[in-house]
């Protein structure tokens, strides 16, 4: 029988190359987004990450459980404590990331089998301060002490919770707003291919509670607990 | 001239014994929390902690300008990723915790004098996984995570960014909700005592950015920066 994983944000960027890539290792793929994921095996649309819309997705899952769940879902304002849209920027930033990771948590509490491996994305750049992105950084440093508790939520054990650590992901986003050199961006095929081993084979991933940074230099993408 | 020292949440027990003691050493205090504080020199009483409020304490203040501003609102409730609160309580501890937090960062960069000190309370539970009480760990390491920044932001540059991380405080609600011993909780005062130090005489303060753990032990109450 083939194995399910659930991506929250699945029709973002890193969310749809999850999606496919996981696809195509015969999985079945559940994607939750703002916006349907059409590729994905199901697909959930959900207007926002609150509480009702995400026990939404609980009762359109029924008995389904799943073997993986990953955040995928987030964005990046700037912004420091002076900046004119300070307030705007770090409820923007709390939405976005931090809701999500809350939302993921809650999902994988309810439909993780054990064994099974949940893993939200953070920021290296928020394991050290961050004066000039305020929001950015408090809505990751949340993210990063939330991967932490969640290994040690006895609901979880036997499961593995892990968080991922980007530097810079090669996103069309990035690409838009962000210089190169493209060569030290991680390409999201790479991610995904990280995720996918961690879910499939548990002799791959790290220790319970690791944070996991992702550093792409000159093409190389190496994968550093911290 | 009398020094002014801001406190956010003047009126809760915390705050309270800040006040007082400040109004005693002869500072100006000024409160701004939900209810007001008669004991302080001014009392700015807001609906809530977001943007226009806290915009609207600015004005209501106007060219006055402080020397100390110090967050001593918050609040705590437990509750695990199953919880049936869970949603609730996450958000709850975002408003009381993070929200206070945000909006203290927010006027410390608009009212602090250069060589004052700004300083926001986390809590030494929440400097390791939280797993029982997710939403109060997550608000509380956003919270240790804003503080760090501070002290790394250009305008607040020549004063103090401090978090002080108390283990348990000896107030009104934990003597009604937690069984004692009350020699092992440190008392209000103490507290107080040490934020007017380190606001009275520079040279008390720890290094900027620092996160000091306050714990009492048969009534002696440390300081030990982590």
């Amino acid at each position: 029988m083939s194995k399910n994983v659930l991506v929250f944000g699945g029709s973002g960027s890193l969310g749809s190359a999850i999606v496919n890539l996981f696809k195509t290792k015969g999985w079945n793929t559940i994607s939750v987004d703002f916006r349907d994921n059409t590729n994905a095996t199901q697909s959930v649309s959900i207007t926002s990450s609150n509480e009702s819309e995400v026990k939404r997705v609980l009762s359109v899952l029924g008995s389904t459980k799943v073997d993986s769940i990953i955040c995928a879902a987030g964005g990046w304002v700037g912004g420091s404590i002076v900046a004119d849209d300070y307030f705007q920027s770090v409820q923007k930033m709390l939405d976005f990331n931090l809701s999500s990771a809350v939302a993921t948590a809650f999902l994988a509490g309810k439909l993780l089998n054990t064994g099974g491996v949940v893993v939200l994305t953070g920021a290296k750049s928020a394991t050290v301060p961050t004066a000039g992105m305020i929001g950015y950084g408090i809505s990751k440093a949340a993210t990063h002490h939330l991967i932490k508790s969640l290994a040690e939520t006895p609901e979880l054990s036997g499961s593995s919770s892990l968080g991922i650590l980007p530097v810079t992901l090669d996103t069309p986003s990035n690409r838009q707003y962000m210089p190169g050199p493209y060569d030290d961006w991680t390409p999201l095929e790479e991610v995904a291919d990280k995720l996918f081993q961690w879910s499939n084979d548990s002799a791959t991933r790290p220790t319970n509670g690791s944070l996991v940074v992702v550093e792409t230099k000159k093409n190389v993408t190496t994968y550093s607990t911290i």
